[in-house]
């Protein structure tokens, strides 16, 4: 049975924890900030065991690659830790959404924890205890993963874009919600607006569960940054009209030729970067590279429900459809609704890791540089 | 003082009529079928005199270009016919916005009828009968040119893709809601379809205002075509996968270059369609040319109220926001929402008219169309 329930968030003046672990007298959870409710409310969603993540993780509560990562491998901690099923748990997390290599990796990583605990001769407390502290570790270098990218990217694009004054075009959400730190693709903006280097932050809204508009708002907002929404079939005027100086998205699996597969809409914007001589720049952790996916063909895309297009949902909004909202196409409509698309390696111009930045994408580059970063942790 | 009144539409099971004159005993009134109440209902917009028409115009009640000029026409009757002053009436309809030319061009033409009836010394009643004379002339023309611009776009479709089963993108509604007769861009797939050469119709649901989710998608549904309804941005996973064969668009004003503002959303449609090798195929009638605008840069795009970008408005949504729906966005945010964005003529591979298609766009061959149906008109 999936168990959770949602408790009011506290104040979260000073940070927005998108995630994180707790240990009341009632047993171990992993508390979520629900993120389908934002902006209207700041819920938090309280998971007592795997299946109630597993369904948090499918409804979209909890989101973004490296965030789905850290959950995953809190997700096998709790199992663990409440004496459950770890490999059944470990299973079920890993495939709660398929595009998401972090989710697998970050359940990798828990999980091999605690049977190598096993594998020494500990007992289930001490294993799941493991479990935890590989979840820890994992959300703890996230955090430094999204520092070293914004350093990266933020020196990035000072290199391609002299004069300051960026005009950066973002899809999704990829900030503090999708991460153990400051995020990706916005942690990059984020540090531009600190350095007084940021004009302009463009939102894509981001159709159909307008990630952009609840979530990468409410986030530039809180951040005091200079932001504009617009729809994602409006950047293309924006582009035509020179006001975007680059293009910075965030990334779900990376794979072995630097094909990115990203937010649906990712792809359209690389095209429209391409024909506009815009940068086009990816910005994800390391974990983010599969190297057992070799080009964009093998990326499994997920395909999401057609009600999330047919119908419309919002925070208030009565359910009347099928779905989650209100019908807004007539009923029977089919709809066609891939969560992500796949941009070919030739349409970006870089990809920003904790590593540094890879320019021009290339399969070798991209492997020299996971080589790296094995050697590091290793090291 | 705007006077419109809605009431329930009578069986349309034969067709939907968009707009229409009626004589009952109170007096003449133009009645429209409520286009923002589609598809949850079918109810009908009586507009008594020319601020109705104006209101109904501007809140989208009324909207596509062909049918924008015949309400326009209509509009100007109806001042005339009720005895409130035509000059205003004309100049309010005229401005109601400002992209479509067939608008201004409408109302100009019922106006000149009812001058030169005036001139030749008419009474205010045969000059307010030849105003509505002129209207239901254009009402019956742009049936006409509907027609026209199906058999010559299905021809060029089938010149283009030689083995049929054609699968056409599409953006935004362009069918018999928007026209006197079946449409532009729609009246061509229909025409496919008639001829059992649609293979599949994809529907972009057309934001921020979803006219392709809430008309397109009801009228393919009526006519019983085989359509897929898709985000915006899902559209280059569609180009990517091979699965567009065209696209087919229509065009709210045309300029002398050939550039062409259509709904936004056009614009990235022809990068896509260019860097995919798809055809991209406007059609529109030849009243949208307009000569008195040389190029594309010269075209006024219309800037439509950021809440609807920033709220979601559908029928049974309450409006808890500042506009018309429920916020989605935090409070205070900002949204760029062009209604419009301008296809340049070297993107364009055919512009289809009831003249026949200009292929490829240049100044000179739109320029020798628009002589030749001036010609036909005139002869």
């Amino acid at each position: 049975m999936a168990d959770q329930y949602a408790q009011s968030g506290e104040d979260k003046s000073t940070g927005i924890p998108a995630i994180r672990w707790e240990e009341p007298p009632e047993g171990p959870v992993v508390v979520l900030l629900d993120q389908t409710r934002l902006p209207a409310e700041e819920v938090e969603l309280v998971c007592t065991d795997a299946p109630a993540l597993v369904e948090a993780i499918g409804s979209l509560a909890v989101r973004g690659a490296p965030l789905l990562g850290i959950a995953g491998a809190y997700g096998v901690a709790l199992a663990a830790a409440r004496g459950f099923d770890v490999d059944e748990a470990a299973t079920a997390l890993a495939g709660a959404r398929p595009t998401a290599v972090n989710l697998s990796v970050g359940v990798r990583r828990a999980r091999s924890a605690y049977d190598a605990a096993l594998a020494r001769g500990a007992g289930g407390e001490q294993a799941a205890e493991a479990a935890l502290a590989a979840a820890r570790q994992l959300h703890r270098e996230d955090a430094e993963a999204s520092a070293r990218m914004a350093e990266h990217g933020l020196a990035l694009l000072d290199e391609l874009l002299p004069g300051g004054g960026h005009r950066i075009l973002t899809h999704c959400n990829t900030g503090s919600l999708v991460s153990g730190g400051e995020g990706t693709a916005f942690a990059v903006a984020l540090a531009a607006h600190r350095a007084g280097r940021l004009r302009r932050l463009w939102v894509d809204e981001t159709r159909p569960l307008l990630q952009g508009a609840r979530l990468t708002a409410y986030e530039a907002a809180r951040s005091g940054m200079a932001y504009t929404l617009l729809t994602d079939n409006a950047a293309g005027s924006l582009f035509a009209a020179g006001e975007v100086d680059a293009v910075l998205v965030g990334a779900d699996r990376i794979a072995a030729d630097g094909s990115v597969a990203n937010k649906v809409g990712s792809y359209p914007l690389a095209v429209l970067a391409r024909y506009h001589h815009v940068p086009f720049i990816v910005v994800a952790p390391v974990t983010t590279v599969d190297g057992d996916t070799p080009d964009g063909e093998s990326i499994e895309v997920e395909q999401r429900p057609g009600y999330e297009v047919t119908e419309v949902a919002a925070p208030n909004v009565p359910v009347t459809g099928a779905g989650s909202g209100v019908p807004v196409a007539p009923l029977g409509t089919q709809a066609y609704n891939p969560a992500f698309d796949v941009t070919p390696p030739e349409l970006i111009t870089a990809i920003v890791t904790e590593e540094g930045a890879v320019s021009p994408v290339t399969a070798e580059a991209l492997a020299e540089m996971c080589d790296r970063s094995r050697g590091v942790a290793i090291g």
